[in-house]
């Protein structure tokens, strides 16, 4: 079985964990464990929805796959010793460590993207460049000998994780599950990335989500 | 405020209620509760994921959207009569009654489609048939006079919260949301429609993930 380890933790995104989930564990051979601090419920930032963290850091040392989704927990989480110093203690033996969202903040604290070109969320470019990475607005940024992938915002972790699931297993089984779940975008606007949306929507973005 | 009820219950799939939430909390505007037969976690079908269901029917009678989530469960909530009784009860009052993926079984069941078109996952079309709407494989089918909005697979979820946004609030308040999650979607393959997806990949997919 391949181990596939998505840290949560409080003010985490739903949507970056949860689109990657939907996917790999679609994989037969893929067993997913929602890690964190202390088994029992997390809460995103605004309250509204509760997840399951089922197991500690110390029960899952060997992961094969680390997702780690971003949020505005994240801000705290680049001072927090212990996910540092898990995705430090686990990184040598997994097959891939990426993230989604502002997830790659923490890879970076850690020192995992040190020298790379990273993605993130287009709010935390700058964060990303300050913990030793090199952003670029890429929707899904590998590097493979590194064994080191991350995704842009929030809903680019369902783009990587197909790849993913190419990686881990192959094409063909990559694109059964983009049928599955139906993956077959048709967004009813077109503004999903900085270099396509306008200068009021760029603002109103930044009205209604304020950096911490 | 404008409260937004997603069910939950055993064996939902994650991704479809996650999606629309994700989405639909960025309104300033809006709440969003997981309601369901009794408060605490329920889990997805594989019992890889946990979430909190915070609010029983009893405490959800005029939510002003429903958008109800499918998977593996539903084929149980079709004869479910709390399920079925409470639809009934709110649609009468809401602004939007919606489903993603399986969750038009539901609203079938409770008859909130009888002779309306309808879209559903690919695999539920022929039961959606039995349920008194017509399937048509559409990602998005609306119908703003009888104010239901029926969504395709899974993922198709985020491409109806984008737009229920813009019928909540407008086309700009969408477009920012749309920039927030970076819904500027790059599949790696383009297998996410029936249509599109050739015999081996419906095989593979049918095999990964057999009907109830």
């Amino acid at each position: 079985m391949t181990q596939v380890a998505i840290p949560v933790f409080p003010r985490f995104t739903a949507l970056d964990a949860v689109g990657p989930y939907e996917v790999l564990q679609r994989l037969p051979s893929v067993d997913v464990v929602f890690v964190g601090h202390q088994r029992g419920e997390v809460r995103t930032a605004n309250h509204m929805l509760g997840m399951t963290c089922d197991a500690t850091f110390d029960e899952v040392s060997t992961p094969d796959v680390v997702v780690f989704p971003g949020g505005p927990g994240t801000r705290i989480l680049v001072e927090d010793q212990t996910f540092r110093g898990w995705l430090q203690s686990v990184h040598p033996h997994t097959k891939f460590t990426t993230s989604v969202c502002t997830g790659a903040l923490v890879l970076g604290a850690a020192g995992l993207l040190d020298g790379l070109t990273a993605t993130t969320h287009w709010r935390a470019a700058e964060q990303l460049n300050e913990l030793g990475a090199t952003y670029v607005p890429d929707r899904v940024v590998e590097h493979l000998p590194q064994r080191i992938i991350t995704a842009a915002g929030v809903s680019s972790g369902i783009d990587m994780a197909l790849r993913l699931a190419e990686l881990l297993v192959d094409r063909e089984a990559a694109e059964a599950i983009q049928l599955l779940i139906e993956y077959d975008p048709q967004p009813p606007f077109d503004s999903g990335a900085l270099a396509k949306a306008d200068t009021a929507t760029k603002a109103l973005a930044e009205f209604l989500s304020p950096l911490p």
